[in-house]
């Protein structure tokens, strides 16, 4: 595997889209006790039920620490693979390499990773290991990869259409945790440069109190070009509300690369999650880590859900907005099957179905 | 990656001979201070250049542990793959997966390992981590595995001509560390099933002072159906006399599974090579390890070579013979490049290139 000192703009690569064709998919098996409750127990239940639904539509790799490569081998079924990799955490989506293709090739843009805000709002320390999947993902892989020393970023930070247009939150980009020395500006052109884009829409927040600083990947989506999907509430009384609405009147007033309108589909968020005592007690209290206290409110939201070959896996909470969640899916995304998986314990851990998968894009159509 | 409990034999699935076509090849990166030198670092270049000496004929795929996988990526040319994988030591031919192959598919033979003689006179204690390096790699390859538990053996310990017919030793197999309670005859039969074979050919010993119990891939090995190569020496006063002797008698009166008489080389073995006190020196000192004493004959042969696409790469000592057995191998390995590496490093760490290597044969012609 090489490392380029180029980018992928100068070298004519671009991310495609999440619902082109895939080669596989990526996950990281959760283990620390300081974030999955119970020794992480009931995560890898989770995890390994989205593991199974994804790998019905395409090759699924589980990348599992030494310590925890026999279970993780137990635990999955048969025709998925895993693979020996250490790790801070399992938020492949954020720390993985976000693929890019010329249509001929793939290569991995490997972002500089500092857990989600560094020593500024980070969410563990330390977080080394992690910032070395992208590159152990790429050589695994056999892909080249562009690093972008200097320049931190988490893959679940950035939607785009394949076609030049980036949605992202300016809550996330412009953190103080991440490149506070970089001019928006700045942060722009880095992500024309190894997204390959024209266009960067940038709404003002993610969920509320996603502990991301409100990575875009839990709020909205693109479901193809020029169509996207907003998280949504009508409750004026939920932070939510003005959150989303603000979201939505930047979308609706924006054309993308290709100069068309976005069109905005409303997807309704479930009732807010609170997390119990008994689920914040099973948590290690450890420094340096996010604590998990009860009475929380976790960022629940159905747009985390991933998009496969043929299919959506989709996150549930056991809530009157779950069965409204698929339907949209299925209405929205014709031709692909829609399997829906309640994953409170991996929304407890601080994300969702989106953020705990990477997607390898295929090269020849 | 599925674990079958049915045989390969049963399957229809057999050995290749190491002078088929490969599809890639596998070594593990050195580190252990208690049997590689100067904290490995030695012997780490030397691995460099077999590593690169093979991928110039074929994929090369190089294992290391998480604490030297920046170092072995460092170290190594961008084209050979660097993959993580926790270990004991760096003997992936004995460790590895013995690839079987039905024209179709390929499957892995998972043999137990225990470190060359177990408890009884093993070579270091623990080795669970090299018992799992079969399985992880059949993982990372997407190969399903035959897994022999209850029946220790190590992939240098057999040699195949892919046509039925096997060369083992007594020394080793019939060695009190690895069977004890197994039969010459039920051994024998675990060979012909797992590798899917007709006749096994037993030769007494391997190279003087093996502590493998005398590979032998050492002494002897197929360069293609009906002909063998054997190491030799004419010193009637070198121990190794005698046992070159007698695998030669062995041999020369043996007929291989299709019936063949065959046709035996002798491979001259370089003079004798003594551990130096100041090569000593530089291991460290370790309970259950087996010391490197100054003094001590090491067991070199120029037969521990590796058949790559294309190519051969041997080791050499810096001794007159070094070219004798270059030439050797250019007239008998028509057609090949014959790349020779001094490797006097690897032989201080207890073999040489065969013991480091374990091709993944090509399924498809």
């Amino acid at each position: 595997m090489r490392t380029l000192s180029t980018t992928p703009k100068k070298d004519g690569f671009r991310m495609p889209g999440e619902f082109e064709e895939h080669d596989g998919c990526f996950m990281i098996w959760p283990e620390r006790p300081d974030n999955w409750r119970l020794g992480a127990k009931p995560a890898q239940k989770t995890f390994a039920k989205v593991a199974k639904a994804i790998s019905e539509f395409e090759n699924m790799t589980v990348l599992a620490s030494p310590e925890q490569y026999s279970n993780a081998r137990n635990m999955l079924d048969s025709d998925i693979r895993v693979v020996e990799m250490v790790n801070n955490d399992s938020w492949v989506r954020d720390c993985g390499p976000t693929f890019v293709t010329d249509g001929e090739v793939v290569r991995g843009v490997d972002w500089e990773f500092n857990a989600w805000g560094g020593l500024v709002d980070g969410l563990y320390f330390p977080w080394d290991k992690d910032d070395q999947i992208a590159e152990k993902v790429c050589e695994l892989e056999r892909k080249d990869r562009y690093r972008t020393n200097g320049f931190v970023l988490e893959g679940g930070s950035i939607h785009v259409d394949g076609e030049g247009t980036c949605i992202v939150t300016a809550e996330c980009l412009l953190s103080q945790g991440r490149n506070p020395e970089l001019s928006k500006l700045s942060i722009e052109g880095n992500l024309k440069e190894y997204l390959n884009l024209e266009k960067v829409i940038w709404i003002d927040n993610g969920i509320y109190n996603d502990e991301t600083n409100g990575h875009v990947d839990n709020i909205c989506c693109f479901v193809k070009p020029g169509e996207v999907l907003l998280a949504w509430t009508d409750d004026k009384d939920d932070p939510q509300y003005e959150i989303s609405k603000s979201a939505y009147d930047i979308l609706t007033n924006s054309v993308d690369a290709k100069g068309r309108k976005l069109k905005v589909h409303k997807m309704y968020t479930p009732s807010p999650i609170l997390i119990t005592k008994e689920e914040s007690d099973g948590v290690d209290a450890v420094d340096g880590t996010l604590p998990r206290e009860e009475g929380d409110r976790l960022a629940a939201s159905y747009v985390n859900f991933y998009i496969a070959n043929g299919g959506i896996v989709f996150p549930m909470f056991n809530d009157p907005n779950d069965e409204k969640a698929r339907k949209l899916l299925e209405e929205l995304f014709e031709g692909r099957k829609v399997v829906g998986i309640y994953a409170r314990e991996i929304l407890l851990g601080g994300g969702n179905i989106h953020c705990i998968t990477q997607q390898l894009p295929k090269a020849r159509k």
